[in-house]
Parts: C-alpha cells; sequence; structure tokens
C-alpha cells in the first residue's frame, strides 16, 4: 500500500528540484552519446523518477512488512551452506525478476546506466523498509559497477573512442551479478586487523604458473557467501598499506564442466541485529586470485569502492532514521498520556522535531557529497576522452574542486548519520516506553539494527581520524589560507545581512577555531620555544617539522569533537544554500541552525577546555612503557 | 574466583570511609536497643562487610559467569507457569539457602536489620554479575521490608516503646518471602497506563462481606509470577491520583488446606534483554485484596516503595555501567592496533577515562542520595518514640534536610545513571568494533540489558519532570531565597579561593540561571505587562497567579535539560565534598568536573537558546484542536 518514495517529500525535493540533472544526466550519457541515450535530460529523470517509484512500491509492499520476519528468520550455517528463510527468498527473488541490479552498469554492457546518486536514493528507500536487506542488494547492485570500475582503471577494459565501454575483463561476473544469479563481497577485516588494515596477514604469491594464490582468514564478511571475492592482501613483506593488493577471489571456479571449490566459508557471525545480511567468516588456502591493478595499489582501489560503500552507509542510516522517527511520530500521536497525544507533550514533541529535523540535515549532507562524489568520479573518466580535444583548465579545477568535497563530507556523511541514527532509534525506543523494551513492538529491532551502522564500512572512530586529517592536513599544507579563512568567517559571523547567515559563520569560525586550537597545542608541545613567533611564521615552522606519526595526538583525543562540529557546519551550510535557491527550505536552515548552534559551541569547549589530563596520562604511560622492539 | 567487593576499591571507600556509620548505625539500631544489637558501631560494620564480602564473591563466582545463560535461557511462559532456566534456578536457589532475603528486616522479626545503604551496596554488586537478576533479587529481599514498612505506617504493626516491631500484619508473608519461597510485585502499569498513573482502570470494590475485589489487568508486571502483589487500583471515580488505593492481592490463598486461585499470570513478555527476570501481564478478576491504608492513600504509599527503587535502578545501572568499563578496558588493554594497544589511543584512552570517571561520580551521588533517604526515613520513625522524652526541634530540621536532599537528588540518580548506563554500555560496544556487534561478545547483550534502566521505575522523562517540578516550586515557593541562592553562586564563582570551588559554583550558578530563564518565561508568556517590575516582586505576582497545569510547558520542553545540569553540578559537589574529607579523592572532583563543565554550559545553552519554536508550534496546535470536554 506505502509508496516509500512518493510519501517522502523530502526526497523528492531532491529529485524534482535541488539536483543539477541536466550537468549530471549530460556526463551520465557521456553527452548523450551512450547507446540508446534518453533524448533529453528531462527523459532521463524521467526514468529515473519510474525507478524510484517502482523502488518506492516494492519496498513498502514487499521488503517493510517482512522486516520482522528477516529479524527473526536470521541467516543461518546449515551443512557448509548459508541459507535465509522464506522472507529473505521471496525479497531477493523477486528483486531478480525485477532486474534492477545493473542499475549503475553501462548500458553497453547491459545495464541501466543510472547515475551513483540513484543508488543512494533507492538505498535509503530500501533502509528504510529494512536495512539488512539494503546492505545485501549493495552487494549485488554496486558490487556489479564497481568492478566495471576496476576494469576501467587498471586499463583492461575496451573503451571507444566517446567513452563507451565495450567489454570489460570481467564482463562474465558483471553479467552473473545483474543477472541476480550471484553476488560480490569485499574482504578487509581479520582477527587482528579491523581499523588497521597495515595488520593484513592474508598472503597472495605467485605460484610457479604465475597464478596468484591466496591464503588466509578473513572475518566479518558482509554477504560473505556471494562467489565474488574482493580481497585484501599483502603482496610484500612490510607492515604498510603499500604492501596490500586487490584481488578477484571467487570462491568456486568452472573449469571444463567441473566445479572447483576455490575458498568457503565456515562460520555465519551470529548478531546483535541487521539479520536479513549474513556475517561470514571466509577461509582461503593457496585459493586461486586474480590481480587487479597492480601489486601495492590495493589499498587505494578499495578506497575507490569504500568511498561510494560509505556514502551508502550514510543513506542506509538516514533510511533507518526515517522509519524510526515516522515510527516514533505514529505512537505519539497515538497514545495518550494526561488526557493527550503525547507528541503534544512538550518534550516529545521536541524529540520528533529533533528527529524530523536531522534527517533533513543529513539528507542534505548526503546528497551534496554523493553529487560531488559522482561528479569527481565522472569528469575524472571523461576528462581522458576529452583532454585531447579541449584539456580546459576550467574543467580541471571543477574536478579537484568536487575532488575535495566529495572528500571532505564523505566521512562526515558516515559519522553523523550512522551515530545520529542509533541515537535516533534510542529515542523512538524511549517514546514507546516499556512498549519500546517489548518485542512485540518494532522500536528495538531498528535500534539493533541501526548499532552496527557506527561499526561497518570504517567506525565512527576512522571516519573522525579521516575527517581531522583531512582538515590538519589542508591547514598545514597552507597556512596562510586557513588563517584566512578563519579571519572571513569571524568578519561574516559579524556583517552578514541575514541572521541565520550569522549564526552560520560563527559556528564556522568556531570549528576553525577548534582546528586552530589544536595545532596551537601541537606547536607548543613540541616547541615551547618558538611560541613567540607570530602565528603564520609559527605554521610555517610547524610544517617544516611535522612529523604525522608522533605530532597527531592532541589532535586525534578531539577527533570526535572536531568531526560533529564539521558536520554541523557543512549541514548548515547546504541548507542554506538551499533556502537560498528555494524559499521553502528556510524552515529547515532555521530548524537545523537551533538545534546545530549548542552543539557546535559544546564540542568547541570540549576541545579547548578538555583532554589535557588524559594526553598527559598517556605521555607519561608511553614514557614508562618498555621500549617496544623496531 | 572474583569478588565484585573487593576488587572494588571505590565501593569500598564508602564503606570504609565515607559513610557516616555512628549515625547510621544507631538509629538503624535503635540507640542499640534492638534484641542482640551489636556491642557497637564498628561490630556492625564489621557484619556489613562480611556480608559485603559474601555476596562479592557469590556474585564474582555463581552470578557473573552466568549471565550469559541466563540471557539465552531466558524466562518462558508454559502451561500456565513462568519458568526460568537452570542458570536462573542454580543462582536463586543458592541465595535461598544463603538465607539472605532478610537483609533489610528487623531482627525481632528474623531479619538481619541492616540499614537499606547496604542493600543498594549489595544491588550495585549483584547487577555487576547480572542486572536482571538483581531485580529479581529485589522483589524477595526489598519487598520483604517495604510490606513491614507499611504495616507501621497504617498502624498494623506492633511496635514496644524503644520501637522495636514485635509483629505486623504481614508477619506470615514476611516470613515466605525471608526464606525464599516466594516473592513480591508491584503492580502499576496498566495498558493504558504507564507514566499516567492517574489513568489507571484497575478498580476495587468492596463486596457484601465487606471484602475489597479488585478487577484489572497490570502489564509490565517485573517478576509477576510471584505470589504477593502490591496492587494500585481505582476505589473512587475521578481520574485523578487520589483515586488510587494500594492493595496487597495474592495470586493464590491457602484456606482450609486448599488452594485458591485468585489472579493469574496470563503472558510474560518477549523483550530485548533483562532475560533473568520475567515481565508478566497478570489478571486479576473478582480477586479478594486486602487493603494497605486507608483508600485514597494508594499513591503516597506507592511512593515510599519508588524512591528506594528508583535508587536501587540507580544501583543496577552503575553496577552495569562498571560491568561494562571493565570489559571496554580489559578488551582495549589486549587488543592491538598500530602497534599499541588501543587503550593508548587518544580517543579510546578518553573513553575509558570518560566511563571510569561517570562511575565514580554517580556513585557518589548515589550514596549521597541512598544516606539522606535512609536518615529521613529512620528519623521519622524514630522521631514517634523520642518525640514524647525529648522533642527537640533539631531533628526536625535535620529530619526535613535530609527529605528535602532525599526528594531533589532520587530523580537525578535514576536519571543520570541510568542514561549514562546506556551510554557506557554503547561506548563499550563500540570500542569492540565488530566484535562489539557479534553474540560471541558480551558488549551486545549489556548494551540490551541497560535498555531498560531509563524505561522502568518511571521513565527518564518522567524523572526530568519531578526533578523540574522539586526546582521550580522551590523557586516560587520563597523566589527570595532562590535569588540569594543564585546571588550566592555567582559571587562564589568568582571569589572561591580553590579553583575547583569556583568551577563548581559557576556551574550551580549556570543552573539556578536556568530555572531563572524558565521562570521568566513562563511569566512573560502569561503577564507580559507585568514584566517591568523588579525581580522579586515580579516572582511574588507570579506566585500568588500560578496555574501549574497550564503554566509549566516552557519547563516542560527543558526538563531533561535541567536534569543533566542539575545532576552534573551535585555530583560536583559531592565530589568537592569528599575531596575536602580526603584529599585523595580530589583527583575525582578535579576529573569530574572538567568533563561536567562543559556539558553544564551546553544544557545551559539549549535552555537560554533553543525551544521556543517548538513551545509555539504546540500552542497553535493545541488552539486549533477541538476543545475537550471538561
Amino acid at each position: 500500500m506505502a509508496n516509500f518514495y512518493s510519501d517522502n517529500e523530502d526526497l523528492k525535493f531532491y529529485v524534482e528540484q535541488a539536483i543539477d540533472w541536466p550537468e549530471l544526466v549530460d556526463l551520465t550519457e557521456l553527452h548523450f552519446r551512450t547507446q540508446d541515450a534518453p533524448k533529453d535530460w528531462r527523459e532521463a529523470v524521467q526514468t529515473y523518477r519510474d525507478t524510484l517509484d517502482l523502488f518506492g512500491q516494492f519496498v513498502g509492499d514487499e521488503i517493510a512488512p517482512r522486516g520482522r520476519a528477516l529479524d527473526s528468520e536470521g541467516m543461518h550455517f546449515k551443512e557448509g551452506q548459508v541459507v535465509g528463510g522464506p522472507a529473505h527468498e521471496a525479497i531477493f527473488s523477486q528483486l531478480k525478476e525485477m532486474g534492477v541490479y545493473g542499475l549503475l552498469v553501462p548500458r553497453e554492457l547491459g545495464g541501466m546506466n543510472m547515475p551513483t546518486i540513484l543508488y543512494l536514493l533507492v538505498a535509503e528507500i530500501i533502509a528504510r523498509g529494512d536495512v539488512s536487506c539494503m546492505t545485501h542488494f549493495g552487494f549485488h547492485a554496486y558490487a556489479a559497477s564497481i568492478i566495471t570500475q576496476y576494469s576501467v582503471k587498471e586499463g583492461t577494459a575496451k573503451i571507444d573512442e566517446a567513452g563507451r565501454i565495450q567489454s570489460t575483463r570481467f564482463d562474465a561476473i558483471v553479467k552473473e551479478l545483474m543477472a541476480g544469479k550471484a553476488w560480490g563481497a569485499m574482504d578487509l577485516t581479520e582477527p587482528g586487523a579491523g581499523s588497521d588494515l597495515a595488520a593484513i596477514r592474508a598472503r597472495a604469491t605467485r605460484d610457479a604458473h604465475g597464478v596468484w594464490r591466496l591464503t588466509g582468514n578473513k572475518i566479518f564478511i558482509t554477504s560473505g557467501h556471494g562467489n565474488y571475492h574482493l580481497v585484501l592482501a599483502k603482496t610484500a613483506d612490510e607492515e604498510s598499506l603499500s604492501a596490500l593488493s586487490l584481488f578477484m577471489v571467487p570462491l568456486t571456479i568452472e573449469r571444463e564442466g567441473q566445479t572447483i571449490r576455490n575458498g568457503h566459508v565456515d562460520r555465519v557471525e551470529e548478531k546483535i541485529g541487521h539479520h536479513g545480511s549474513a556475517t561470514c567468516s571466509v577461509q582461503f588456502e593457496d585459493s586461486e586470485s586474480y590481480l587487479i591493478g597492480a601489486p601495492g595499489e590495493g589499498f587505494k582501489l578499495m578506497a575507490m569502492l569504500m568511498n561510494n560503500a560509505r556514502l551508502s552507509v550514510g543513506m542506509e542510516s538516514i533510511g533507518l532514521a526515517e522509519h524510526a522517527t515516522r515510527m516514533a511520530r505514529a505512537y505519539a500521536s497515538e497514545r495518550k498520556s494526561m488526557g493527550k497525544p503525547i507528541a503534544q507533550h512538550e518534550m516529545v514533541a521536541d524529540y520528533l522535531d529533533e528527529m524530523e529535523t536531522t534527517i533533513v540535515g543529513l539528507r542534505a549532507l548526503a546528497m551534496d557529497a554523493a553529487y560531488a562524489e559522482e561528479m569527481a568520479v565522472r569528469l575524472e573518466y571523461l576528462n581522458r576522452f576529452e583532454r585531447r580535444t579541449e584539456g580546459s583548465s576550467d574543467s580541471a579545477r571543477q574536478l579537484s574542486r568536487f575532488k575535495r568535497r566529495a572528500r571532505k563530507l564523505t566521512p562526515l556523511v558516515k559519522y553523523a548519520a550512522s551515530e545520529h541514527a542509533v541515537a535516533i532509534a534510542r529515542l523512538n525506543m524511549q517514546i514507546h516506553g516499556g512498549y519500546g523494551y517489548s518485542k512485540e513492538y518494532d522500536a528495538e529491532r531498528l535500534l539493533r539494527d541501526s548499532l552496527v551502522l557506527p561499526i561497518y564500512e570504517g567506525t565512527s572512530q576512522i571516519q573522525s581520524l579521516m575527517a581531522l586529517k583531512d582538515q590538519l592536513g589542508a591547514a598545514m599544507k597552507a597556512p596562510q589560507r586557513f588563517l584566512q579563512k578563519l579571519a572571513t568567517a569571524k568578519l561574516e559571523a559579524v556583517r552578514s545581512r541575514d541572521r541565520l547567515d550569522r549564526t552560520y559563520w560563527s559556528m564556522r569560525s568556531l570549528a576553525y577555531s577548534a582546528i586552530q586550537h589544536i595545532l596551537l597545542k601541537i606547536a607548543r608541545d613540541k616547541w615551547s620555544s618558538a611560541m613567540t613567533q607570530p602565528l603564520p611564521r609559527l605554521l610555517d615552522t610547524f610544517v617544516r617539522h611535522w612529523d604525522p606519526k608522533r605530532d597527531f595526538s592532541p589532535g586525534l583525543l578531539h577527533a570526535e569533537h572536531l568531526t560533529r562540529m564539521l558536520a554541523d557546519v557543512e549541514i548548515a551550510g547546504v541548507l542554506l544554500g538551499q533556502a537560498r535557491r528555494f524559499p521553502e527550505r528556510r524552515v529547515w536552515a532555521e530548524r537545523w541552525l537551533e538545534r546545530a548552534e549548542p552543539r557546535v559551541r559544546y564540542n568547541w569547549d570540549l576541545v579547548v577546555h578538555t583532554g589535557d589530563r588524559v594526553l598527559l596520562d598517556l605521555g607519561a604511560k608511553r614514557h614508562s612503557a618498555p621500549t617496544p622492539k623496531a
């Protein structure tokens, strides 16, 4: 009955108004030179709209009502096989028939050639139905796209002069994935290596016939019972990211009519939630493997995948939060206490307002990041073909702007969306009171499901470190520019004519001030004598003597506080930008700023006034610890 | 192997140093005139110490190792009976043999006559082993004590002139409870009445023989498969708390050798956690019931029980948080990443430091509240016997001081401890990374168990409302005194010689300033014209025209923000008081203040700068809603 696309005004706002389709469709359709290209961007968008409508209806009718069954049936390991229950089967057999796994694959290769941002909109819609379903869906639909990109990247794809991909090294696999007959998995984590990828022990070496053989144990592998594994393994001895290479490792290989086992799942994790997605432990032993790209490029290639995977988790988080918020609103409007619906009790009204505001803000950030990421990828791709003819430096500048923005926003999206999703799911439980704790209602299931979001695809802590390094790195690379930005923010906070702009700039100046505080603290710890220098010169000294391995400490402690500030500020900026184009969006900017401003001040307060004691303790401990062997 | 008392230095600090035992033992032992009284307070404390040691060992050896089994076995409803698994059976049969359920019952009635604060220390220890076990334990041990108190309160107990209770109306039940053969339950919640007790529909009327007959359905009844139910039901028509009366309703009655069924459990809730405790739905139909006290006294009598129940949940929360924090510390010290244990990574070090600081602060607040509550109860009891001889007004002042303090702190303990327990359990999960989400580790179980704490015994929202009303009420009853306290806090924030004292007073002055802001806002909304009056006169006007049913609105929205501030400030005060007596505690006061100060500023910020829009919306909605019938 429900249509999870058409009932969502804020989601439709992006499709109907906010996204710059003419620009994006033009790149996606290679200036309309793709096979069976739509006649113009409007026609393309109509297809996108229809696709979203199709998914909206399917998720509302077929996935959401099965959410509870997916949770209770789970995915289990039986006689060496991973099996789901009837609900899982019903959903994925229908998706297979719908033929939607080729969403992102070029039309020339049999796909639907849609923009990645559409995939991310679909991700939110599916996740609102069931977040674990979305995760598994991604390993069909996104996997097909990424291996196409890998083939392009390593130069094994056949591409014509217009940029049309005629074939790739992985065509057979892409076909299987699109047909829903197989799916992929990405294998990073090991028992001793989670966030710390340099500690990976899986090892690949070339045998006498020149075939790569991979041995290792990968754990927490989402949908790891799929056949096509993208596996990160060492191809050199040192413990560093540059020793890692990426391999395609099928669990089974068809050869001369026979099926050869090439790796296997040896257990399925029992998790607290996310039960529609199997989390596997996978064993490889001298497994035949196909190197992607060159040895040592593993981390870089995996990063291509991870950017989108993180945006995707951001959208999953928003979908789950949307579900929880609607559930809370519905319950609070029905449930009466003290003679009125609890939605009209001040505290609950404030919670609901906060939940709804948060979702709108997160979606704005995610859409902005997704657009930047996609534009960067597509511009970079097309530039290869167009450089010969034009070689515009405008385009290069545009590309680098999109790249910078995507790099800056992606960890903020993953961090903020997943953390807020947990908080919103918790509020939903709390609004349900005793019923929230009971398995008879769905609030507890959403909370359980939400808790994986800040853990997988890089924990919140890892996202924070990435955001921190990006910010500190930029400030150190161009200290003058950083100081200029701080000065501008401070000035605009005073002189902007619009009250909301002033709030925004004062938040932004607090974020810069927090970064400055961290930089000065690092400097003070290191060269207390140099502190009498004027700030610009100090920063120069600083950059020259910087040791990122040792000198980040005060920043690391505050990485999460800074990340929260940055997310709040960036969202404010995006919403204000929307308000300028669409006056009816001003109310959201206003709502966001009201709640974000105190948070920004709080996190600034934490950066500036806390942490020294813990750092001192840590320093003392390091000092007294026995020197580790090199 | 582990002893959960002796391994806990901060817990021992209270027993060995902080608690004023001479005063408390004197009251507990009725000035050493109780039967078999200890020879002095030292002897009494040695017994307490031995008892804590006994529990510490038992919980470490017998409960904690069964935590996972309690969770997986659960409590189920089979053929009309509620049954637990082998782990539950093993624990409670041993507790029965230990004969510890009479902990709080006077020695004259066969109990151990220990102070309630000891019970609360035990509560923390058991909860660290398993929080659901503690809940069930309470319905044996605390139930025996409260019905003794009820008999005293209603005047049915036989008490000698020294205050020794010779017998009570419930002696037979107390004996059964102490022997571990039965347990009690408290029945408040109904399908349509949770936080809103005035909406209770269970109804008791007197039949032709003068016997009370009670009919109704009670849900979410913890340990509701016990025989002795303290049931809140209506005995008058109006929908108000004063229509409620309290009844003792046994589920079965023995009469002339026969067992008569008088009520029954009709289902056991399936919950997300807390599986060692059965949460029942109980049906009463014309059930024979025994009125406690007078009709209309139900809410007041239930409140006697609830104060301690809330402190007890506070201690449960601290026990669970202690468990989670030790688990996190142990994991983080073992798990290595980037070449060192993650406990030495700045962000994780900061989390662990925060978790440990929070627990110390919460325990300090809970112990202070528990002491005040117990002193108030015992002084009030003894005053009845001593008024004849002395009638000191010192004692009356002391009593009212303890009462005020207990009333002020109890909701703060329940609120802060339960909310922090959830946050700490979540941090523990996050520190465990992917393992935190797996059922193979215990982090996820603790998080599931923690989530009931802010819901049962009055949600966090209800605690906030209580704290708010207490504060606004006090300020309005004596506006001059309130302004004086605000002025003092501001002054001390500047002139105190000790840096920590200055921080404390500035936090306190922010809390007062938040209250003042709320009061002024209420006033402004109501009498914008009166706002030109000087503040003291304004407050007087205010008090005369106060309508608590309508005028609380701006306060209600900020109840939780204010509660967080108050908890942070009160904890700071208690820790600073400890630091003055025991210099080695100063480090904890310092650690607390470092983290609490930014939080207090943040919540002040929220009170002062947010909420107006939501209140305006609510007002508009109320305005446009059809007028409800009177």
